[in-house]
């Protein structure tokens, strides 16, 4: 493919939309071509509609002229979804924005793709309710590359994911029809779960035009706590206790010696640099429960060998207990040039192992490996920090890359809890879901876009991609 | 279809499963021709498999000699989701049940299709774990059934459906492939979600042989109360202004005045048979917390004109609360000798409109119509009342049945809460899910089944079938 955008496709799509959303200009065309994982690809146009009718339109002229079309949210994909791989069209949804609204006594929000999560969230606690998943990208990522993605949080534990939270979409398709799917009810049995077979499928089954979210009533209370472990395999202990002590908390983060260093020296602040680990545990709901819930969590860290336990007093001292969480992936950066997030995720049980096998790794292929991550939900982030410019070392990198998947599928465990297969991962694909999975996968794609318009070389593995996870 | 099971093709079954497992007598297959909803289909033959090996040694066979598969648990389907309408082999799924393992740590449950669901909550119960799908048929129904047909119950409010805990599949596929989706984790997003395509798809993708489930903590308490209101709009405020002040009980329930003096008839205990509408309201959760919001519930009816609210003091008085609804199918079933059981479902708001709507209905048709359900997520169960026998009645309750089909689209809900389409709805499907909505199901459908032979005639409308509900 390549060098399909002519003047007369480039005529269609000024008249299917407007002249001023066609960019083709070479800084524009460079201003799509990467997200928040590796690789740049220049798509030959970008567009931005700005409505559904605009996207059915560029579906169609993409069809007739049998271009490759990448839809986009705000490009902070860890996995390459939105790469223009291909080059094609760069699909720019963050103006088609203009919907957001609450409908209270519902318990439901109708939004469109390029609303960013964060002020949905907003919304929804205007009317005191909730939009419960929180990825960390929330304040700038939208809600169309979250559903793209089926984005996660430290709040999966509890309250699931992106998945969880949708009743319908409107979609365009492959082929340029509007499909809806779902409705505005929690119970819906009316034929196939179309709505959730379009979360998470990166793009590749059609362009998300609206959403009907699912919200909550908001928790009335929050209670935070830090737990010090100067064994690992204990903190383990603790989250299986706790979640077999009839207390579901909200948020069970852990965050290993490696990462508390990177902190303590980016910004200190009195972390326990010799800890082999920090359990950050919330729990939310009622105020009278959560007052309760915390002192007991507080008491099983401690009876399973917490070093040090502190409870949040108020919410100024909560924000700090947070802070060195939120501070990780800053600090990390500066550690090295290139940073690689990973986001395999095991069953809870194991995840002493899987940090065990991760020790093994880092020290195996000499590489700078730190681990942080959702650990009550199991969704560990192993991060490497390298530099891309070594090429000795990025082969390594590579190895131990490969080694962690592995690694995560022996423990029972799957390639990617909730950054999304992408490009990064695609070469995989076959390790966790089988030959049998990638049939009955490709089946469907098939069978929806048969010219294979949206989002082509994403999720499947291609021929000649030699299982590498950085691809120049 | 029909009459393709001759000697050759038992002869296989007998050696693929065993000879004592395959039945062709006549009585078997009558005992296999129906479920709990409308229709007698007797197969051709009914197999008892053990196994996913066998299961897919029957798959095989079955698409050698193009022989149509009936999957059925325990046949408690209220929309004919296992009727072998076509005849061909029944799959009683029953038998697949020895495995039931509880992974405390993971807060998982592996399972066979042929266990009960019942079961299941029990043995969750033993490790202080809580698989909260719930439907009133779980003392029965298989998790298989459970699965095919995406089940809910009173909790879904708060807890969602049977889709929401369901983790992974094992799945033998059209064609006899085993297929493996989802795994242990509650975050994964590795591929197409074929998990939640597969759960609600009545059987027509495949045949479930094993299930990952997702179990919670166990809340430690719950409490309950009743509150009756003379006017069946005020109920329907109490609801809404309960849901916004930061509460979500594990069940709101609604009974109309109708099912109130049925089941006073059928059982005296004092119902308040002036009352327009009863709710009962549980809310579980950590002790100090229930008791408050309990408090609290009751305030909001009283302040929203409940004439009389009671709070269960005890698991007896709890008890006695829940009788009621629980007799209404047992009560209702008396006034006369055929119960067509609904499960149109609307936006929570729109319950007091769906009652209105409802009451035009019963009137214009003059027909026995009571309603009662799970008033908190919108999911209602108008049951009609009548003799199959009368055909001048029957043709009221099929014009009654499709406006309230109608309506319930109308008010932005779906056709089917958590009964399925099956056979009773497929004519309507259009309706709510549009040409381009069956257009790509069936995309899938043929995709993964070629040959159309995975309970065929489900969920599609089939020519010649002219919006009937009731299919002789």
């Amino acid at each position: 493919m390549g060098n399909k955008i002519h003047a007369e496709v480039l005529s269609e799509l000024g008249s299917a939309l407007a002249p001023e959303r066609v960019l083709t200009a070479e800084a524009d065309r460079w201003s799509y071509s990467y997200d928040a994982s590796f690789g740049v690809y220049p798509p030959e146009c970008v567009v931005q509609p700005i409505s559904t009718e605009e996207v059915v339109a560029l579906v169609r002229i993409a069809c007739k002229h049998n271009i490759p079309l990448y839809p986009r949210g705000a490009g902070s994909c860890l996995s390459g979804g939105p790469l223009p791989v291909y080059g094609g069209i760069a699909v720019d949804l963050t103006h088609l924005n203009q919907t957001l609204e609450i409908f209270a006594d519902d318990l439901v929000a109708v939004v469109s793709p390029g609303v960013k999560t964060g002020d949905i969230q907003k919304a929804a606690e205007r009317y005191g309710l909730f939009y419960p998943p929180d990825p960390s990208s929330s304040g700038i990522s939208t809600i169309g590359g979250n559903i793209a993605e089926n984005s996660g949080g430290p709040r999966g534990l509890k309250y699931g994911v992106t998945r969880d939270y949708v009743l319908g979409l409107e979609v365009v398709t492959p082929e340029g029809s509007v499909l809806r799917t779902g409705g505005r009810t929690v119970k819906n049995v009316t034929g196939y779960d179309l709505t959730r077979l379009i979360i998470g499928s990166e793009g590749t089954l059609g362009i998300v035009t609206k959403a009907v979210l699912r919200l909550l009533p908001k928790p009335q209370a929050r209670r935070t706590m830090l737990a010090v472990f100067s064994d690992l395999v204990q903190s383990g202990r603790a989250i299986s206790k706790v979640l077999t002590s009839g207390i579901l908390p909200c948020a069970i983060e852990i965050i290993d010696q490696a990462c508390l260093r990177a902190v303590e020296a980016f910004r200190p602040g009195g972390l326990p640099i010799d800890a082999e680990a920090v359990l950050l545990v919330e729990v939310d709901g009622h105020p009278a429960a959560v007052e309760e819930e915390i002192l007991q969590v507080a008491e099983i860290c401690r009876q399973l060998g917490s070093v040090h336990v502190e409870i949040a007093k108020d919410e100024q001292t909560r924000e700090r207990l947070w802070f060195a969480r939120k501070q990780i992936s800053p600090a990390i950066a500066r550690i090295k040039p290139t940073k690689i997030s990973e986001d395999a995720t095991v069953p809870r049980s194991q995840i002493p192992a899987m940090f065990a096998r991760l020790k093994q790794i880092r020290e195996k292929y000499a590489i700078d490996l730190v681990v942080f991550g959702h650990a009550g939900d199991g969704n560990l982030h192993p991060n490497i920090l390298c530099d891309m410019r070594n090429q000795e070392e990025m082969q390594r990198v590579e190895q131990a890359v490969s080694e962690i998947f592995q690694a995560a599928l022996e423990l029972g465990g799957t390639l990617s809890g909730e950054h999304g297969i992408g490009t990064m991962k695609a070469p995989f694909l076959s390790w966790e879901v089988g030959e049998v999975g990638i049939d009955m996968m490709k089946r469907i794609k098939t069978a929806w876009d048969p010219l294979s318009i949206m989002n082509p070389g994403k999720i499947f593995p291609e021929p000649g991609n030699d299982r590498l996870v950085l691809r120049q």
